[in-house]
């Protein structure tokens, strides 16, 4: 039986994995709960699960649960709050299994935690790895734990890197939808609109996320994770357009093989893969071999998506630029989505963002939060100042 | 540095062979060679590649050759002939790793001999599996040593299965070009010329290779190799046609994630994963991924091509069926080549000696051979006879 503790609960992967553990509970039982502020339903996963710790965002939240809990004897079940109640989640001494699936950089410190005290973690948050890669990577490798990505391309690239030894992998490719904007001329992108941008073609997701695959930052991102997850230099992952979403990715080995993997579009494969890795089970995930027809690929276009062309710079650089290519990104899109810039804006508040952050590596997860704060209040600053007076030549001191 | 045998050094997987031996001079040499009757090949290769030990099909060849080698002074080398010669270059004590590509039955003495004397083997024979791969592999087990596959679709396969464990694996999917005749109308099947059915739109083959392509056949006979190299049941192998041959196989595991590997068509390619096996060397056999454009895939046509729903027949009854499946074909293939019989009625000469086979399953090579001799025997009686006279009720009986 392994018991798992969820960070990240009441959203999308959290779900996910939670009828992940409702398909197999011969196999797994839920230890631990961190949700955010969606109190009714963390009411209703107490009730069902009987973790032994649960958490949510707010203290008023927690005081609510905890006195509903009363009322149906569950007065058991600990409930705790904020980002230390977090940490105890998913820190608790049972859990042999962290899912961690917070979105934003409120993932981080629970997750470094879960790494530092040994236990074994399936990653969906992109932070993790984005801005704090090369600490994280460090401390699940000296305790000789695997980080087990919980998104399609990384699972993907994780499965085909069993055909051979990490050094004897020549590439990694990671796949990329290309997003609504793939057949969209450059002309047009200045006319971009939040309603079209948010109109992914494959998969249905989060604002953010949307938006970031729309400008494929989102696969900067995740050539960043790469980097980290599988410790390839930059050069070495390589992005190509698969508008079916299919295969996910690729892996090149050196003496010429490539393996790929394929499967549906649905993230209980990967969270299913990650908790019973180095095993797999019988699951009723099945891609139709039989129905496939046609596969399409096409080279990205840098030009028309200049975030990923920013992304592979901030993967070069690692350290505070890939936390300042993060945080300037969640502050663009932000804006974008509010009607205050335009679609083409965003890889320009990233770019100035990127060029004013120092070149420098941070050794504690503080000091990342740090200079993701200052990266997003330059990034602020920029959109009000900068961006629209045009003078991108003289923008505000980035705070170190 | 791994020293390698090669059975059928003269024809197109040796020479593939020799090229990988010639590249990689550090790591592999050449220990012995059994060549056919190319004898002015076989002096060449033995000058430069300086093996123990070499074989000709003939004695006579055997003869000129030594006497040219000793006129070089290279009448060290021992010169041996028949197929008590290749049983000793397929067993030579210091080959550590025996190529099997003489093509057709002639090559599976030596093969067995070989993996009986305890050899690593990477297998181009298609008999060796189709014919004897019960006894084939269970020797291989018995010793614990690798049979590699060097064709791409079992090779593919091979490296796919390093996703998972053996009982993880849900199928097994080989992928077929579909060959000359995919898009044409089974009406016109009965029209089809020997120059149509040579004509393979990707690979440049052997002429019954060919054939046995534009039939489907290949592609069952590769049903069965998979059948008995990975030990999976026919329900378990399937074929999907890929035109472009550039997925070259696929695993389906029971979670529902797939692997497929993709490579250029170069058979070097295979032959250096079998030889180089667990590891994986630079090559500069390189597929490039950032050109890749389209990959179709269509199902299979068993109206069109009844050849693979007969091998799905013999994978299943195996033993002698699969034997008299691989020697009617070759018989039918030869037929329809010399223009005696037409395309069409390839699958009846197969099916009818396939169902005049008995249902055994022979315990030796010896056995393998008088049951294989005994099938052409019939399917050459019902060339000349049964098909003719269209009296496929009453054929003669098949020598057990």
């Amino acid at each position: 039986m392994k018991r798992i503790a969820i960070l990240g609960s009441t959203g999308s992967i959290g779900r996910s994995t939670l009828r992940i553990v409702e398909s197999y509970p011969e196999r797994f039982s839920v230890i631990s709960l961190a949700a955010g502020s969606n109190y009714k339903l963390a009411l209703e996963d107490a009730k069902r699960w009987r973790p032994k710790i649960i958490s949510l965002a707010r203290s008023e939240d927690a005081a609510k649960l905890e006195a509903e809990l009363k009322k149906t004897g569950l007065d058991g079940i600990e409930v705790v709050h904020g980002a230390a109640g977090t940490v105890r989640v998913a820190t608790h001494p049972e859990a042999d299994f962290v899912v961690s699936a917070i979105v934003g950089v409120a993932g981080l410190e629970a997750t470094y935690e879960a790494v530092k005290a040994g236990k074994s973690v399936g990653l969906a948050n992109k932070e993790c790895l984005v801005a704090a890669g090369e600490l994280i990577t460090a401390e699940a490798r000296r305790h000789n734990k695997p980080l087990l990505p919980i998104d399609s391309e990384h699972n993907a690239v994780h499965q085909c890197m069993r055909g051979g030894r990490m050094d004897e992998v020549a590439a990694v490719w990671l796949t990329a939808s290309g997003g609504p904007f793939l057949n969209t001329p450059k002309s047009q992108f200045a006319n971009i609109t939040v309603e079209q941008a948010l109109n992914h073609p494959t998969w249905k997701m989060g604002k953010r996320i949307t938006i970031d695959s729309a400008t494929l930052m989102n696969k900067g991102f995740e050539v960043i994770e790469a980097c980290r997850l599988f410790n390839v230099p930059p050069a070495k992952v390589k992005v190509i357009v698969h508008p079916q979403s299919t295969i996910h990715s690729l892996v090149e080995f050196v003496d010429g093989s490539i393996l790929a993997q394929l499967s549906v579009t649905d993230m209980r494969l990967p969270i299913l893969y990650a908790l019973t890795w180095p095993e797999r089970i019988e699951s009723d995930l099945k891609f139709q071999v039989a129905e496939l027809t046609r596969l399409d690929f096409a080279a990205p276009d840098l030009d028309k998506f200049p975030c990923l062309r920013l992304a592979y710079e901030a993967a070069e650089a690692g350290g505070a630029k890939s936390i300042a290519l993060n945080a300037a990104d969640e502050v663009a899109v932000a804006a974008f989505l509010e009607g205050k810039i335009r679609f083409v804006d965003i890889p320009r508040v990233v770019e100035q963002t990127l060029h004013e952050t120092p070149d420098t590596h941070p050794e504690s997860i503080d000091k990342v939060l740090s200079l993701d704060a200052g990266a997003r209040k330059f990034a602020r600053q920029f959109i009000e100042t900068g961006l629209k007076t045009k003078v991108t030549s003289t923008p505000a001191t980035l705070s170190r």
